[in-house]
């Protein structure tokens, strides 16, 4: 596979690099949808998290954890850790990545809201067994 | 501690349960933001992300993974799967936790965009830099 996240990978596209090691990538998203939105992606290709084995979820997600605590010691009041998988979540590189979004409590580029609603159709119970039988 | 989600861990308040190991467990959401909208928890308390050591991390996250492609198999068309550190990056219960939330296509309840701005004035070099020298 070819994607953009494995050109950077390869050092085949320049990026503004955050952090290397022998398995992760770190850099700056483009659209730093707020200033220090960083990217976190395993070197070895795969789709998205879904795709990612136990190993490359491991690896990815501590190095988010860890580029969320230096954030926050440049000032950020609270971090969001991300993984959109597939199209319909908002993922739109095909390479799995994680972003590490620092916030200040006035991030006017980015919306993120949970609206309430009526669940009283939802049978909650019989959801749980269902997602854990698919487990 | 005693926070909602330390209750839910001891038993002491009764969750839709999804998934229990001896350190994680998955409960649905009550807000159901999309139907199957589900948390992951480490049973061991811990504020967020940015406050788990590894190993919290990486249990929580291959559970978080799992439950996704559960949910994919019950129809999902993606997944979103979200860690919120503190109050300005929209955190409410304080023990860590991952929203594992299923899309559709067509989900009205959930608003989740990064709106397009001017970036010229980002050093992109030293930012990323400064990120490098805090981790």
């Amino acid at each position: 596979m070819s994607d953009v996240f494995c050109l950077i990978a390869n050092g085949d596209i320049p990026c503004a690099k955050v952090y290397e090691d022998d398995d992760v990538l770190a850099f700056l998203d483009l659209s730093q949808v707020t200033t220090g939105h960083t990217l976190v992606i395993p070197k070895k290709h795969c789709a998205n998290i879904l795709e990612a084995d136990d190993e490359t979820v491991e690896r990815v997600f501590k190095v988010a954890r860890n580029i969320g605590k230096a954030l926050m010691k440049m000032g950020a009041k609270g971090v969001n850790i991300l993984a959109n998988a597939n199209e319909a979540a908002g993922q739109t590189v095909f390479h799995f990545h994680v972003h590490v979004i620092p916030r200040t409590g006035n991030d006017e580029n980015l919306v993120m809201a949970f609206k309430e609603h009526d669940t009283s159709s939802i049978d909650f119970k019989a959801l749980a067994n269902e997602i854990n039988s698919n487990l």
